[in-house]
């Protein structure tokens, strides 16, 4: 069994064990990875619980599915209440996953008409953040063209970072740097890259191709990071790399090609400090959200 | 219902009705588009029935399984049968979708140690071919990446062609055509995009992001198309432009932007000839491999 037998599953409006959470092999998330997902943590303690970044996950999400004509709207009170059904009955912190796809479709690409239903699944395991700092981190050949649905949003079509990723641990790496158009570094195969140098925090731009994480965004809209073409070479040159994302945080790379780096500086930390600080003052968004709509 | 209801699917080694053909949700080809399909021509009349182009479609099954790394091999026997159980029943021509999974696994992107089994799927549904020609076609945005698994593989991760076709339509043409980091033609959402002109044809480079097509590559092989690098002018002063795949075998296409081709012609029936020719005489490697393996 793949997913955690102690969590049930939520397929649309139904609570299932994971050992029957099974969708129709007609899926178009299934045929064409016709759909996006958000993976999100779930904080659970004795004074509060729920999840970090609701408001910003939800925003990603409804972008995503009103550009791809996927889903009408998307009911962000049942998605927090379906989640905590779903988190809720034990402590802890957790990885939720949300998939929304385009629902059953006949065969070939062209969109049904009337459209079908989405579909909507939620699933969680329990979640314990890495210690420690990545090891190494390897240039990847595989390039994200901007402007592609599949880079411009977090979509089902993801083989690309799988590939990256398998690649780069069957070398010995930890993860994998996609690439640009240009072939400069974008973003690794799930987080955002962050180049430190001399005090200041920068990330290639989501306009190159780069993944827009909703973790990026949290510290780029609290002025600590800021879009900026990044090189090789910077790479080479920096005081610290770090990778970003949703559940892992900040977690500085100890080694890229030649280069070893002491840690994640005064800037990851910083960086560490405004995530953390982030995931307390946004729960209460999901709080709204619970007691939101239908 | 969205598969054919007359036709049963196969999940592995179970043959299933239609609304029974259900997966995990933890499987990869959902959770990340992690797997390959192949759409491949039943014939099946009074002489004969088989899967035209057999070979060359398990040839690009087995090395992109290969070089993803998703399965050890593929047993093209036992495809073979199974398919013949799934269409021989009946007369007529079908369609027949292959779907190659990297099996279920845990959240996150690397891949299992050691690998779950692989996933293999065959459903079947009627397939007439469309009278007539392609209406209009129009310019996409949407980028393909050189080099990426995505390109260089017919992969689940297919929402970049499901999104140029959707787009296209909603614009009022027929169907799209993708691009390269250039901004130049490459191919349409799920056929091989041929230019005529004086007499040659020509087709967009896989080195550039085009689909490596079948159809096209038995047309390459028959010396009839070669591979160079295309341009949009090249497109509004073509004698004729053809979308080639597996399903349609030739169609022509009616317009490009303000330019209306006066149909196939020559090089076009030529094409078509070659493939008819091709569908019948790649038969026998269907009737081999049903004979082949355990």
């Amino acid at each position: 069994m793949s997913l955690d037998p102690a969590f049930p599953v939520w397929i649309d409006d139904q609570l299932v064990d994971a050992h029957a959470a099974l969708i129709p092999v007609a899926d178009r998330g299934f045929t064409l990875g016709d759909g996006v997902f958000e993976t999100m943590l779930w904080i659970g303690d004795e004074d509060r619980a729920g999840i970090c970044g609701f408001a910003a996950h939800m925003a990603r999400l409804s972008h995503a599915a009103a550009s791809l004509g996927l889903a009408p709207d998307v009911d962000e009170g049942a998605i927090a209440r379906k989640i905590r059904q779903l988190c809720g009955q034990t402590p802890g912190t957790k990885a939720v996953r949300l998939t929304l796809t385009r629902g059953s479709g006949p065969r070939g690409l062209a969109v049904p008409q009337p459209a079908p239903p989405p579909r909507l699944i939620l699933n969680a395991a329990p979640w314990t953040a890495p210690a420690g700092p990545l090891g190494r981190i390897a240039r990847s050949s595989v390039m994200r063209a901007p402007g592609a649905p599949s880079s411009r949003f977090k979509t089902l079509s993801y083989i690309d970072c799988v590939e990256a990723l398998r690649q780069a641990q069957a070398l010995g790496a930890d993860d994998a740097i996609l690439v640009g158009i240009a072939g400069e570094p974008l973003c690794a195969s799930a987080a955002s890259l962050i180049v430190v140098r001399e005090g200041t925090a920068f990330t290639p731009p989501v306009s190159s191709g780069a993944l827009p994480g909703i973790t990026r965004g949290v510290l780029m809209a609290a002025g600590l990071v800021r879009e900026a073409p990044v090189s090789w070479a910077d790479l080479q040159r920096a005081d610290a790399l770090l990778m970003v994302n949703a559940l892992i945080g900040v977690r500085s790379v100890t080694r890229f090609e030649d280069r070893t780096f002491p840690g994640a500086g005064p800037v990851g930390a910083s960086l560490a400090a405004a995530i953390t600080r982030h995931r307390h003052t946004s729960l209460p968004q999901f709080e709204a959200a619970l007691a939101s709509g239908g």
